[in-house]
């Protein structure tokens, strides 16, 4: 499965918290696209969100966000992981 | 130890082998500064890079891209894993 890596940048800080909750409805919604949130890491002063994720496609890992709580990342890159 | 997430943005594509090379050359200079870069992930046609790191803070992994091989970060946010 393709993995994804998607940046959001708030420009305002964020809370783990308020990010949990989102996360927790990402995966809540995620079966149904085959999409996979792996893990995520957030700065919070800086309000900057990557989310580490298995789709389909980068349209599939957006779509959950989308249905889930509606903020889609500000960019998604299709990346592979070093060894 | 503090965690943390550097970017890079090369703008031109980049191949897994040469970000392998900056890799290993970052393993082998990573304990003198008590550094561990972690996992990183590569987007290689946008030339993008996010790097996994432990640090006793960004100075000290920004010392160790720069003493191995000399590609600092564009930015290194301090982050933490949501669960």
């Amino acid at each position: 499965m393709p993995l994804f890596m998607d940046v959001h940048s708030l420009g305002d800080g964020v809370t783990m918290d308020d990010v949990a909750r989102a996360h927790a409805a990402d995966l809540a919604t995620q079966d149904a696209h085959e999409v996979s949130y792996l893990r995520y890491w957030v700065a919070e002063g800086e309000g900057q969100i990557f989310c580490l994720v298995e789709a389909p496609n980068a349209e599939a890992a957006d779509t959950v966000h989308r249905e889930a709580h509606g903020l889609v990342a500000d960019h998604v890159y299709a990346v592979q992981e070093g060894s």
